[in-house]
């Protein structure tokens, strides 16, 4: 080690042997790093990386935006579905809402025994996981997965619905906006945005008072006679008539309202402690708030008659009938709106998560485990970024139709997660195990049938076609594509990890094999002698003393000239000339290296090629890339290594150093 | 010298350190490389690279399938022109006729000068470079490359007119044809279908034969009062007056005939000795049957009061007029296709060569000069191919839309080329030099003007917009922009030619610097020790007795683990560790290698990557491209040599050998 060495500008000695990197290093050099800088912020030092114990109040702004938000949309969701049937179906709403609040209260409950289970964390991948084998957890995974990025794709959309039944001269924007709104959200989580209490406090108990003094004020004016919502201008006609088909249907896009019910029970480690009583308490206001929130409003929506709209939605109508046209109108429509983004912001929290999860369990790319430059995981937030967005364009920036994939993907992890919950009692049978196991049963019951009821019930929409003119349309389909495919690339890269692990496995200790010399053949193709090719020559006898050159020979002039020179500049190393009558020059080559490796018993053979590069890139093009090429043929043949030397133009002569 | 190696196999031995490459070598492996071969052929040797010399006869219909097919759609286009006036305007074909048959006796004198004057070949570029200097030789190298490209464009398009007026049930795919009928004679010159005097002769003389029976007959029937031509079922509305501006645009397509006339000047070397002589009488009798053709074809059109239709060419409704829709008829449109594939088939001959001379002169990219296997020059082809079904595509497939650019090129080329020849005469003053610069000089005023007419009355056609909706449209604008870009780009080829060469240039002898070895430090940055790690540091110590190992530690664990391990697979290699509490990987290794790089006073460092090979591309993806970022960021910096030594995941174990 090199400790008589002199100070190493950049670094800071820290040991024998050890230096580290200093700050200056990462500074951007290029105009696009500089953009790219200003745009994300400088680097975060790994040992910045702690967590925040949040206080019950913050833990539950944190976790349950993305659960909260949901008011903003489900109800209305419910309302377009039964509409199809006519105005008079939309009398169903209200048994409708009664029917989620209790399923909400079975899943709320099934969560709660999970967060003591898992007090570290028990997602539905590791809960699946761990209880019901690979695949079981694969499939949570997967679903997972899907959930996140629609929590994205609905939760913008839908706050992108809010901003323009305030603002409706943007209403033809609606899809840019959306879009937009994924590229800033994203951005912010490259910044490395954390789940800080403070940013999710503010809104989240801002949207709380604004929905329960529209409820409250909602109530009081109706009981006092003065609630009144004008209908809108159109009202659709029938398209359907009412079944029980559509009735689940409404129930199943209502559902919705329960999307990120498990996030509290992700966090466990975030909260105070005693963690897991923290929690579970916290999820049990969160789960009321809920349900009354929502059942407040299905009531006020059931009592004014409100008739969704399309340019409109039901938030909307309630709060100009309830406060007019007012700030506090306002303040209820941008509420929504923030808590809706940051809803869509848990997700590039939870997405990376389980993606970096995965990688650590070798099922996703390792990439998707590297925290970036802001102690994000970068790569996961792109990703999650680009789906959503994606999603978003597909299905016209439509909260209603794209709400049914989320119900699917959503409830087929919250599925997987309580019958997981069922087998792990079923294995420990600790206190109450029947009890218990009996709770997370009718759990994945429940939302296994609501995961049902919403992949067929909304199986295709013949309304967004895939290609104009034909029949078939996007529709929760997608989801049961979609999943399959995940864990087939889950179990492929496991696959291929592990393969690669087997083969690159070092023995216990070294063996002979590992520990003899390598013994090395040089050979430096010259196409033509100038001054990379000398550098070649030169570099490739400071390699090994035994050195070849050889010269494909496509032109006889040019060979013969080539060997009348060669005493002048062949530094005494034996030239070989390989003629190529049908001008191919790599597959001649290939085979006399073959054959060179054979003849020398040599068990690396090295060829040592000379590359002009020029100063800019679309000057490469110009000089054929038959280095490349050569490379990339010899890549898949072992005992080949291929160096390219380079030779700048911009290198001062070396005469004149 | 490996004289007493045992034999190569694939090689034969052709004296000392002398080996050729057997034809085996050639077998294609893959599947593609297979396909391939089925399409393209085998590989010729380059021995077999000779002449053929052709008697006049067969000369005739080589260089003069691309002249003589112009009347199959030059007449048209004047026709066309002229009923956008108006039917009355038609009276004006005569007359412009007789013009351009003048025109044309005029070039083909000004060109049999160029025969004698360069006996070897003298293209337009040739001529122009020699006597003009580079940017005029280069002008008219570009004008010629767009010629070429817009001889195939528009003899295909205008085989495929007369294939669908003959079969009109294909009228609808006639874009597709055309662009089908562009691959099929790429992939046919791939083959390297030579300029075979056989394949020529026998469509060139079939097509004269019907086009004077068709003339002869037709006069006949006319004397005869039997010549009855039915209008077509629907005559467009005027949507001009007539003017001189019409008449003269009438001109400029009209020209178009006379395209391919250089043809000949270009291929001297292929005659019979005495070879110019027997050139300048070929041109004069080409010049002499062309200019009858089109006279009698437009007499005969003038008579028979044709008014031309969208739907069926001229020489259709001529030939269903003469002969009735019986054989005779059919043989007529055969042929005229036949002869207007041959003439599309000479451009892939005489770009590819013209691509090959601009190599040869560092102002195109040294790969136009590479005859591929089968000896043809198969990047010219392929480029030829590409840019000729482009331009059919924009202008969706129109003949008479694509005439004024093919004019614009070639009258181009003609007048630069004519205009060198006066400066030739005016410095050579030979014999009869005023007589031989004054017709010339005629000859590239005439050409000259007619290039402007073209470009100036058909510089934009509003019906072909270039975006919809918008009031521009394509046009011979197009030629005018292409040509200086091209310039633009044979300049900066040569450019950067001179500078690389400059640069790479050896001194008359080998100097100390060029003479002193190389003193070369190598370091292996080592991610974990593995199997790969493990080779590439004994790799690397067959290199040098000087290497370091490095290992960048973005987790404190790993770099713990891998100090733990080191004492017993480190080969007794020192072992710095680079904390980076940024978590970049690159930044803090660049500046350790510039760091070392000073210290140690070394000429080279060489950084040793291990390098997993998986069995599939794909699985590269999973794998991190570090080494291929670490390899593009060293590149531009001189002294450093990345190299990967690869150990593949199909690899024997080493214990197993």
């Amino acid at each position: 080690m090199r400790v008589t060495r002199p100070k190493y500008t950049g670094f800071s000695r820290r040991g024998v042997g050890r230096l580290e990197a200093s700050l200056a290093l990462e500074e951007p050099r290029s105009l696009g790093g500089r953009i790219w800088r200003a745009l994300i912020g400088a680097p975060i030092s790994s040992e910045l990386e702690l967590q925040e114990r949040l206080p019950k109040k913050k833990a539950l702004a944190v976790f349950s935006s993305d659960a909260l938000s949901s008011v903003a949309y489900a109800p209305q969701a419910t309302l377009v579905v039964l509409l199809s049937a006519g105005v008079a179906a939309l009398a169903w709403s209200l048994p409708i809402s009664i029917a989620i609040v209790l399923l909400l209260a079975t899943v709320a409950f099934s969560y709660r025994q999970t967060i003591f289970a898992y007090p570290s964390g028990g997602g539905s991948y590791i809960v699946a996981h761990d209880n019901l084998g690979e695949l079981p957890g694969l499939v949570a995974a997967a679903a997972l997965a899907v959930g996140y990025i629609l929590t994205v794709s609905v939760s913008i959309a839908s706050a992108i619905d809010q901003l323009v039944s305030a603002v409706p001269f943007l209403l033809p924007f609606h899809v840019e906006l959306a879009v937009g709104a994924v590229c800033l959200v994203s951005l912010a989580n490259l910044r490395g945005i954390r789940e800080s209490g403070n940013i999710f406090a503010a809104p989240t108990y801002v949207f709380l008072a604004a929905m329960f003094s529209l409820i409250g004020v909602g109530l009081f004016l109706f009981a006092t006679g003065q609630f009144f919502v004008p209908p809108p201008q159109e009202i659709p006609a029938p398209t359907e008539t009412l079944s029980l088909f559509l009735l689940l249907r409404a129930f199943a896009v209502g559902s919705a309202v329960m999307t990120g019910t498990e996030a509290i029970s992700n966090g466990i480690p975030a909260f105070k402690p005693p963690e897991p009583k923290n929690a579970a308490n916290t999820l049990v206001i969160m789960a009321t708030i809920l349900g009354t929130m929502f059942l407040g409003l299905s009531v006020l929506i059931t009592f004014g008659g409100i008739i969704p709209s399309e340019d409109e939605t039901v938030i909307s109508v309630l709060a100009h009938a309830v406060f007019g046209a007012g700030p506090l109108y306002y303040l209820v429509q941008a509420s929504a709106v923030l808590i809706l983004v940051l809803a869509a912001n848990t997700a590039y929290a939870d997405f990376p998560r389980l993606a970096s999860l995965l990688a650590r369990d070798k099922y996703a790319p390792a990439q998707l485990a590297f925290r970036g430059e802001r102690l994000a995981f970068s790569n996961g937030i792109l990703v999650l970024g680009l789906l959503s967005a994606l999603l978003i364009i597909v299905f016209a920036g439509s909260t209603g139709a794209l709400l049914p994939l989320y119900a699917v993907g959503v409830f087929t992890a919250f599925t997987l997660s309580q019958a997981g919950m069922v087998q792990h009692w079923l294995r420990l049978r600790g206190r109450h195990w029947q009890l218990k196991s009996l709770i997370n049963g009718i759990g994945a019951l429940a939302t296994g049938l609501v995961a049902l009821i919403a992949a067929v019930t909304n199986f295709m929409d013949p309304t967004l076609p895939i290609i104009p003119g034909l029949p078939i349309g996007w529709g929760a389909w997608l989801v049961l594509v979609v999943v399959p495919i995940f864990i087939w690339l889950f179990l492929s890269v496991k696959h291929h990890y592990v393969e690669a692990q087997r083969h690159t496995e070092l023995p216990p200790h070294p063996d002979a094999d590992l520990d003899k010399p390598v013994q090395n053949v040089v050979v430096v193709p010259i196409a033509r002698l100038n001054r990379p090719a000398v550098q070649a020559l030169r570099y490739a006898q400071a390699l090994s003393p035994d050195v070849t050159a050889v010269h494909v020979a496509t032109d006889p002039k040019l060979a013969a000239d080539l060997e009348a020179t060669w005493s002048t500049w062949g530094r005494g190393i034996p030239l070989t000339i390989l003629e190529s009558p049908y001008r191919s020059l790599t597959r001649p080559l290939l085979q006399y290296l073959a054959e060179l490796k054979r003849h020398e018993g040599a068990e690396v053979v090295t060829v040592v090629l000379p590359e002009f590069v020029p100063d800019s890139w679309w000057e490469q093009l110009l000089h054929g890339q038959s280095a490349q090429f050569l490379k990339l043929s010899l890549l898949f043949k072992p005992g080949f290594v291929v160096t390219s030397v380079p030779v700048h133009a911009e290198e001062p002569e070396p005469a004149a150093r």
